[in-house]
């Protein structure tokens, strides 16, 4: 083994989206949704501290994009970035992006293939992927994975459809298991990121 | 044994407490913080989720308690418990109080002896609980413990100092462990409770 492979550790590039379109709404039917400041916040910092490569923020609507931009400059490069120099670093991983699409391009670009995309979800039944698993799989190679996790009542159909694999669902105690989506993606990226 | 025995599982009453004082603020300074919603909304379903007996907000300000209380009712019984009945049941859970020292009371009455008292912080060293040993001990008596959390910069040093134990950080990928209270309130349930 050359010694400037061994420096290059075998762990996959892990990306992940919070996408507001399309999703469900409460009586199922497709919506897009707003983006709401708490999630970029705290969702970038779960992201910078499991390490994950990029945090993309997917919606359809041109002025949320806008606004969800004037927020991330705030602390990227603004009074916040001087104020919080924690909160700058957590908001360097975080894309606006238009849709999907847009999304699965800019990785493969950067990577040379696709990335394997993993739907999330609070209701998925059937065949699943483990989270025991994902962490293995994860550890395993350097392709890029997508982890997509849904705002409203979640990920719409079509996008399931579209995905390589639906990860588990966080079960909860007498099957209450309505985390904010906050939450979940912090529970999800500590059961499957290894944090050498 | 008798089938009345079998019909309890043995599993400790965990309570969670969200500290607004006394925690210290960026500088290290003891202060007062504000009750934020989206601590409570994000933190009740996340107690709900894992089966947390209670959750404490506790705030020494009569006006910051008098504005939860209002939201919590809204939840509870207001427009917002037809609206949303998860939610309603997630908020359930959650109970204001003046002080540490009113928590501690309230969890002994129920139980008929004082909890263990657990703190967390980010950057605790030293001799610490581990997430799987809390696990463990959480699953082999029935005791009462109170897991707390700060808000601000954390707990602060006379809170931790009363403590029994305290519990290991969430470690972060190149030492980066900036989590929003509200995830790391969730990452650390999710470690500690087993869902049966």
């Amino acid at each position: 083994m050359f010694s400037n492979e061994r420096s290059v550790p075998k762990v996959s590039m892990l990306y992940i989206a919070l996408l507001h379109y399309p999703v469900i709404n409460k009586e199922g039917r497709v919506v897009a949704t707003a983006i709401a400041n708490m999630d970029i916040h705290d969702i970038a910092r779960t992201a910078k501290t499991f390490g994950v490569e990029k945090f993309y923020v997917i919606n359809p609507i041109e002025a949320q994009r806008r606004l969800a931009g004037q927020i991330i400059s705030h602390w990227r490069e603004g009074y916040g970035a001087a104020y919080n120099p924690s909160r700058k670093d957590a908001f360097e991983k975080v894309s606006i992006k238009t849709d999907l699409d847009e999304v699965l391009a800019e990785i493969s670009a950067m990577n040379g293939c696709k990335p394997q995309i993993i739907v999330t979800g609070a209701n998925f039944q059937g065949e699943v992927l483990t989270c025991v698993k994902l962490k293995e799989v994860l550890k395993s190679n350097r392709l890029p994975y997508l982890l997509i996790f849904g705002t409203g009542s979640g990920i719409a159909q079509e996008v399931v459809n579209q995905a390589d694999y639906r990860l588990e669902p966080i079960r909860g105690k007498d099957g209450y298991n309505h985390l904010a989506v906050r939450s979940a993606v912090a529970v999800i990226l500590d059961r499957v990121v290894e944090i050498s």
